[in-house]
């Protein structure tokens, strides 16, 4: 019913019940109908026949030609010989910030009310490096790597969303009173953006303390932003806030426009198949990505009608009390659409 | 009125609101009749005039030589040139693990309910190993150190804990996925100790999933043990959770049984010498000390008489939204006594 030319976005299901979800999401924008035409890659742990690969050049260059994806669960194998699929996507595609927004769904209950939360993780180094050796028997080292130039471009990334949100605070994250160097160039690029942002107060924040006044009182935090590691753990600890990470979304934002947003909930692997997952996280990462692309209409209709279908109560996957399937569950939306 | 030859203590007071929250764990101790005398020695940021200096080889001797110690909070500050203090002790003293003992206090509410949780933090090395440096201009990094002896040391600490406190479950917290080498050596230690502990239930968490789970339901977890900079986050974050580092103790621990307690939180200069600090963190590590010379008694009976001051309600600091004085707060303890 929309007139408007498609846009091609890439989309990778995933592993376990990305698949799934990712349906879900193919059928909720097609009933909203949103102009978007996917164009779908497999990228996973498991090596694809056709390809014989588990990530082909292909996958990257639709991203990059399409600037825009959605992108499902794959798993982390932990020592299986080849890196996270999740970050080279981020290191291949230069997606340099990770925006993950973590918001109460009102009518689904935690211990926490009306929380709302950005984090903004720098996403190509710190901790992720890939940079380890052994010394010598016995004694093995890491390098975490902050660069002025990465550290800047996640600042501003930072500081231009607070503005264009009508956010006013942005905090750095750090730990420089120990790692006085790397942590101490992170927050340094973050004082020079800062200036040009005078509308926008600034603060900086020790992680452990942060981790400690976001459990007692996450209100006294907007926008955080923070190097790689910092963000993945303290992105975490949000959703666990608003319910977890099956009901947060994320987006990565490349240089050039990209815009690659992603479910960073686990691929399930125990429930995959069984029509049992909950797609909200992808749905919302949709969403997401529809802003991104500026259908702004289409994207809170959506949105709408996921939070409704939470709030209802009356259709919900397991994880979040219900019995519903992702089917069922999909429909509902569908139906509040 | 105890005939027990008094155990001689070293004790530092600190920087800030260290000197009155000491004072206030003198007058509990003494008016409980707690067979110790105090070996008092100013370790702090500011230079001791009769020393000249900031620590000096007499007060690291001290702990040294008594084995068990007390220690409040010394400001670190943020590229002052100086390693921080807390961190100088730990590491001169070989102070290798660190327990965080989290739990619920009775009658001071929070959003969680019977929350009891060990952090077991690896204290020497890691992340802390402070080897960093420029590569070129704009390009910093890090070291992070890890070894086998270290964490094994602290691995088998957490288990000997767990098992001699009828614990049940010991988690090690790691981000292996994407620290193969270094996260990864220190689960393959944690797994070799698990094997002599085969009555305690072992298992390996991701940091970022461990916060979201502590955060929705902490009742997951019983002892953790982990490297320096998640023992950092993590202790933090469960302080977070029945309070914050005002009501949770500490104990250091080191080779050839030296311990030496220590309240986390800050040195809260803003209140300082105005008689507003809250002793409980610092009477609460005194009381891990008791434990730790097997001064049961006078322990357990000083601990009791903490936990109904604060469950009363009627003598509480302004941290605990009371308005009572450090001095009346310490006295209405030792009313308790
Ligand atoms: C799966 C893992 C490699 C990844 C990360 O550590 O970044 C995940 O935890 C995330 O937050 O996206
Ligand atoms: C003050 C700081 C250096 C210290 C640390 O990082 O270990 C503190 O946060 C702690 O937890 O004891």
């Amino acid at each position: 019913c929309s007139s408007t030319t498609p846009i091609t976005a890439t989309l990778f299901p995933g592993d376990g019940i990305g698949p799934e979800i990712a349906e879900s999401v193919k059928k909720v924008f097609t009933t909203a109908g949103v102009p978007i035409e996917w164009e779908e890659h497999y990228v996973g742990t498991e090596i694809d026949p056709r390809t014989q690969s588990f990530l082909t050049w292909e996958s990257l260059e639709s991203v990059r030609r399409n600037k825009v994806g959605l992108k499902g669960p794959m798993a982390t194998p932990i020592g299986k010989g080849h890196r996270s699929l999740n970050l080279t996507l981020r290191k291949e595609l230069n997606l340099y910030a990770n925006v993950r927004p973590c918001y109460s769904l009102p009518g689904y209950k935690t211990r926490y009310d009306d929380v709302d939360l950005i984090t903004i993780r720098e996403n190509t180094e710190g901790e992720y490096s890939g940079l380890e050796h052994q010394v010598v028997r016995g004694v093995v080292e890491s390098l975490k790597i902050i660069t002025r130039q990465a550290s800047l471009r996640v600042a501003e990334y930072a500081f231009l969303y607070a503005k264009t949100h009508g956010r006013e605070r942005v905090s750095a994250i750090h730990k420089a009173n120990i790692m006085q160097k790397t942590d101490g160039l992170f927050l340094k690029c973050c004082r020079e953006v800062a200036e040009k942002y005078p509308e926008i107060t600034y603060e900086e924040v020790v992680i452990d303390n942060c981790c400690m006044m976001l459990v007692k009182n996450p209100a006294l935090f907007d926008v955080l932003v923070m190097p790689n590691l910092y963000g993945d753990i303290i992105s975490d600890l949000c959703a666990g806030l608003v319910g977890g990470l099956g009901l947060t979304p994320s987006c990565n934002i490349g240089e050039d426009g990209v815009a690659l947003a992603e479910a960073v909930h686990g691929s399930a692997p125990d429930i995959a198949g069984k029509n049992l997952a909950n797609p909200t996280a992808l749905l919302l990462s949709g969403v997401m990505m529809l802003r991104h692309l500026k259908l702004n209409e289409q994207a809170e209709q959506i949105h709408s009608a996921i939070i409704n279908t939470i709030a209802e109560g009356k259709y919900r996957t397991a994880d979040l009390g219900g019995s519903s399937t992702t089917t069922e569950f999909t429909k509902a939306i569908c139906d509040h659409l």
